[in-house]
């Protein structure tokens, strides 16, 4: 039987964990608000491409939540801020990290909840006084979304774009050169690229889909990232009048494409866990008394098997070909893009389900269908990934929201998987 | 056995008669290649909107040619021209025309022919000193393509669209009022609406289509104007993104304005001579990687047979309903457009047969599957179309094309059909 004394203790202990818990909840929710103030659209969303002036304005604050966690800001060549923090060791380091750029009239978690987010974890280190035997680092990752390369900053990092090839690379919102706004970026300690060991990589980010939510699960644990390919199709037909063209006469590329969308529907679904859309479908001229003369469309289909991405890659060329034929419309396909799929390692895996499981939160397993930089990372050091959920799975656009106690749970099983990660050996 | 002098004069009017041919076909050539000149696009078509700048002027040349084959001139209020030619009764009248106003980056022949054509009858006429039994009137028809209102100038003629209504109705082009452009299209003799009563009338055209050309024909005899109308679609699905959204939790609109695109073309063959096209098909936001929001599409459905066409547009409706159900999409449909089947008169398709043969060319009964304003002008009279090919059937392009030959062909049929009709009854 328990005594009074102990029992008030443990109450009081609950009161001031959930107090303290709460505390910290707002604490994230104040710094991911505030950090969504910067480059806010009147009436919408965050529009803060790489290297713009909102996106600056983020980094430098950005740079201060790192100094008041404690951490050693420095800026490589792309313009990756690299926090470190000091362990019993001196290396190999544990990395975390994501980015604050967004798409244009995006929301004000993709990317910044993986920043926002490690800094917060670092700093209740810091406040409780932890030292990892591992040296730590939060890094805000240059140009996830690709203003001028889709993760061209992680791609640097890991050594897998030059610094010359980035350098020139341009804008596709204004045209800019990389290598002429950098700069701005490059404010305070400098080095040219981050080159220590890295034993683990982790990144925290919400899920951008509806399958947590609908699975009611606290934790997503990535198993891996999908490859990705994008297979642009370009249809040529004869252009002509809609009234006077006997069906039997026709070339028309939109009656093509049409059957083109179905049937990647149909290939897509045959492989189980594929994605495949067709989100671009641009038809000339468009009106609809013409029979059109060209219709460019484009076709994403993402896997966790490189195999069925190509199988299903293959098929889909093929089968456009075929229909196009069929109508004596001209064909052209190009594969405009390819993600490799990337593994998360068991290690990385295992030490996330382990924190989550003595934090007593649901979690799932599942596979990241979006890019991130954690992709790049896996060149240079084990992955693995945490997902909070994303109310009806919408991310992108300005209606993009995680519920801010999911979000801080995400914070801290990313930090209680650091601990165990950088406890040596 | 012929004697050598008959042989010898039979041999000069041969001649005689291709010289004057020749000339009569070069005339025709010389001004519609004249006529096609105003308006023309650097190294590409013609943009003659009606009231534009280069339609005024293409009014002022039209103007001449009418007073060079002894035409009376007049403007109606709608800014039709009207040229009118004694017969020995004062009505009722033969008209014949079309329309000199063209598409953005249109051909030299639509319309043009029809209006260019019927002064060439009317001049061979004058040349030849014959007098008709009932007056001839040939009309410029304002605004055939609709830069206001499509058939606009006819419709305003045969009594269907009130001044009101054309006056304030607005240009799809530079978004000018019709009433505050119309001014510069008055120059000249006015009358407010021509009201004599009219026998029957006319029009030569291009056909649009390539039958008579995959046929060989000389001359297409027009049986009636088919039924049209046009499904606006809207589809609203739900934006996410195309890696994180599972196959089975999307609600796609491209997918399904892909399978009724699809859909539309099997229905409408299941009705023999039936067409039916999607040449507008808009995707929000078109991004690769986005599922769509939204797809707004517009089905354009022609029929010689008004209860076919509505039994189609019907299914057509019920069935992308149907689709859109199926993936939890939005569904909005409207008929946006509607013009009733206009069949020809037998007395008139029998006086161009007669004329036909008489000329010794080949010919074709087939239906009109293009709007023109002899739809408008069934209201007000019998009518009947002459048609003669187009080169690959192409039209309201650039590349337009008809024979000149076989263009005076035309206005050679056209001239014996109205010198048939007008010889009194």
């Amino acid at each position: 039987m328990l005594r009074p004394l102990t029992i008030c203790l443990a109450l009081v202990s609950f009161y001031e964990r959930c107090a303290g818990l709460y505390a910290l909840r707002e604490r994230l929710e104040e710094r991911l608000t505030e950090l969504g103030k910067i480059g806010r659209l009147e009436g919408g969303g965050v529009s803060r491409p790489a290297l713009g002036e909102a996106e600056i304005a983020a980094r430098r604050y950005v740079g201060q939540l790192m100094m008041d966690a404690g951490l050693s800001v420095a800026v490589d060549d792309a313009g990756n801020m690299i926090g470190t923090r000091k362990g019993r060791l001196e290396s190999p380091y544990v990395t975390t990290g994501s980015h604050i750029d967004t798409v244009l009239n995006g929301g004000i978690f993709d990317g910044a909840l993986g920043v926002v987010g490690a800094i917060e974890a670092v700093k209740m280190m810091q406040d409780e006084g932890t030292v990892t035997e591992l040296p730590l680092a939060v890094i805000n990752f240059a140009d996830e979304e690709g203003a001028y390369n889709s993760l061209g900053g992680s791609k640097f990092f890991a050594g897998s774009l030059s610094a010359r090839d980035l350098y020139q690379s341009k804008s596709r919102h204004d045209g800019s050169i990389y290598g002429d706004k950098v700069g701005a970026a490059l404010a305070g300690d400098r080095i040219a690229r981050f080159t220590e060991p890295i034993k683990a990589h982790l990144e925290l980010h919400i899920e951008q889909g509806p399958i947590m939510e609908k699975e009611g699960k606290d934790i997503g644990i990535v198993t891996g990232i999908v490859a990705m390919n994008w297979v642009g199709i370009s249809l040529t037909g004869v252009q002509s009048h809609a009234g006077t063209t006997p069906m039997s006469l026709r070339h028309d590329p939109v009656l093509v494409g049409a059957r083109i969308v179905s049937e990647v529907r149909e290939i897509v679904k045959s492989y189980g866990e594929m994605v495949g859309t067709v989100g671009s479908f641009k038809v000339s001229p468009n009106v609809s008394n013409v029979i059109a003369r060209q219709v460019d469309l484009n076709v994403d289909v993402r896997s966790l098997s490189m195999p069925d991405l190509t199988a299903a890659i293959d098929r889909i060329q093929k089968r456009a070909k075929e229909l196009a034929d069929q109508e004596g419309v001209g064909f052209r396909s190009d594969i405009a893009s390819i993600a490799e799929s990337t593994p998360c390692a068991k290690e990385v895996v295992d030490a996330i389900t382990e924190a989550t499981e003595r934090l007593g939160y649901s979690c799932m397993y599942m596979p990241s269908r979006a890019g991130h930089d954690t992709e790049s990372m896996a060149r240079v050091a084990k992955v693995g990934m945490v997902f909070v959920p994303s109310r009806g799975g919408v991310s992108h656009a300005p209606e993009e929201f995680t519920d801010f106690e999911q979000a801080h749970r995400g914070v801290e099983v990313l930090k209680r998987s650091m601990l165990s990660l950088a406890s040596g050996s």
